[in-house]
């Protein structure tokens, strides 16, 4: 009986990405559905939970896609309502590649902290940009680690709907400011000693002069791939060099871990029948990965 | 070379049921089309006939299904129409599971009979609800097993219509009265052998009282499978048990041998490439496998 | 690691017809897309060449088809457009079959050509209704060969644009005149030494008449396989007969070596990242498997 791995993405076209690392992951077949709602999805979780015995319903399972995280978080709920009983299959979320990103990065910030002799517990972090996918799940992560986490925003109110969603769905407190400029974000980072930069493809958020002499900071992470980064004087392939005393992270360097758990995630889908993997799964995997 | 099986599915979404049990029937791989229709289904059905050698013909099949069987029934005939001399594949029609739920469930009340050292045959059966893609199928095997069919429907003009469809698809005069109330059901059950339920989820058609002390009843099946059932004092788990002097199926109890009738089903087309998988075909390979 | 192809279609519902072959073609796995433009295609090339390790990535490939060649060529551009350094992946044209018809039909002439002791260089080509995609492509290949083309077209315009096309895309000139009747289509071919048919689906071109006692013609091709046959007097399984002295093929002659090529390309993609196949690639592989 074949592992059969049901893509539902809220894009018109099923990602590609999302395709590719499924199959990699051990998927004997996927069948890729764009466009997918909670309007829609009814009869499509039928099909995965009633059509196998219970033993083989491990060997079904659904993956939560696309690029819009609202879109993707209320389909993710949408699809585990449907289950019931023994009546369900493993589902993963990870619209737009935010957890897998995110639980990289964050992964390797903490191991980092641990070979230097501590740990991210208490310490002042910022996700730069972090309103959105990523930017939202690595602040999850952190604040999961014990740090304190402020995500910047370009915007007010998109910045305090974040931290409102991290607060509901997580029950974790973040603070929120508006950065929309050197100025801001140089505001940010001030005392903090770890950065996560979450900005968009070709967005350059702090120069290298802004961060190189922070008496504070330690650890810097940036998951932007495409130049100019994100943070300046990162390399994209940084795998926890030292730059200027700080331990370092370009998007490429810890990116090998992100395709990695990406693929373990959805390995591990078909071992059981009723994995759900967020945030919190999708993280403590990555722990166990990351070195 | 690999056992491909199209899937042509009249929803926008095609169904993940279908393409669990295509898998789990032995295709190798299964590409699904949404929103197929007799209109631009005759470039696809090119590409599945004119691709292969003839002795790999075999090898490719074509599965329409969706959840409306008007539709399937228009597609099914535009599939069959492009075929000509060698060039054809298998193809099957099970629109809403219609053929592969009404083969398992009559075919399973054919085998009670037998038991009982009878058969259906001169039986008079009753279809509740019986306008719909499962209720017409059944009508039309019991009809075949030589039963006097009545077909039950909330609307004179839907009753009429399916009546008629299956006098000019199969030959066959099923009888069509309308029932939408308790008086209605209790009316045209009356005097009946076999109960075939085809009502939608969650509809109660007959009370327990209204059937238990029925002098002529024998025989009853219930496609429904969320509660409240089509079928009062039917336990969806029932599979030929005894309830007040007769024999009683339940959607989960004949459901087995549909998902096994349908894998059966998808695994005889890659045996040759002209069979025609409908009402009758499928009806004749579940009398091979019930029991 | 499993060979997956995407197969990216201009036209709503992606061709079943290049996905069997796909298979066929040796692809592990094949996701169809429709609807796929020059605007969508962005993020779906990105998942194709940032998955997988630089040593993986000929594992992963892109065919372009649909029924439209203006639009097949813009998404083929598109597509390479996104490629850079190592991120690149194979990529295959095949819209409409133009590429892989037209290659085994010239292949197959000029392999005629040389049996008698020639080739097809200097001798006077005419392509009739050569406007569409197959068309263009034969011309082109022609033209390769060293043949003096001249394209026919019903109209002036689109036959001038495909000349332009072939012009400013390959670097080659072809002449285009203009036939719409007998008369039209008997002096387009006066003194030609080679015809190649590429009309629609069951359109006469030329009556056996017409070109029977041509003093100087000698190979004919015709790629329509629906009678009406192009070319009056050609049986569409001829493969290199002689016919009133001249050596004939039809599409079904050709079509075998047709779809051997066509599995062929596909088999190559996956043996380097970086294959790019269009008309010249194609032929030239058709080259090596004529005869």
């Amino acid at each position: 009986m074949k592992k059969l791995l049901y893509q539902f993405d809220t894009d018109p076209m099923p990602s590609v990405f999302d395709n590719v690392v499924g199959y990699d992951g051990g998927a004997d077949h996927i069948t890729a559905y764009g466009g997918v709602t909670p309007a829609n999805v009814g009869g499509l979780v039928d099909g995965a939970i009633f059509t196998r015995a219970p033993k083989d319903k491990k060997l079904t399972a659904i993956f939560v896609g696309g690029g819009n995280m609202v879109e993707g978080e209320a389909l993710f709920k949408a699809v585990r309502k449907k289950f019931f009983a023994g009546f369900r299959v493993s589902v993963m979320l990870d619209s737009n590649g935010s957890n897998t990103t995110a639980a990289a990065g964050v992964a390797w910030l903490a191991h980092a902290a641990a070979k230097r002799g501590g740990s991210l517990a208490g310490k002042k972090a910022v996700v730069l940009a972090g309103s959105g996918p990523v930017g939202q799940r690595a602040a999850v992560m952190l604040a999961r680690e014990g740090c304190e986490v402020t995500i910047t925003s370009r915007d007010a109110a998109k910045g305090g709907a974040a931290a409102e969603a991290i607060q509901t769905r997580f029950g974790l407190s973040v603070k929120a400011v508006v950065a929309r400029d050197p100025a801001g974000f140089a505001a940010a980072i001030d005392g903090a000693q770890v950065i996560f930069a979450a900005g968009a493809a070709s967005a350059q958020l702090l120069t290298e002069a802004q961060w190189k002499d922070s008496p504070t900071l330690e650890l810097l992470a940036d998951a932007n791939a495409t130049p100019p980064l994100g943070i300046e004087g990162v390399d994209m392939m940084d795998k926890g060099v030292e730059r200027h005393g700080k331990v370092v992270f370009g998007a490429l360097g810890f990116g090998a871990l992100k395709i990695a758990l990406h693929r373990a995630c959805v390995a591990r889908m078909f071992e059981q029948n009723d994995l759900v993997l967020d945030a919190d799964e999708v993280f403590a995997i990555a722990k166990t990965m990351v070195g």
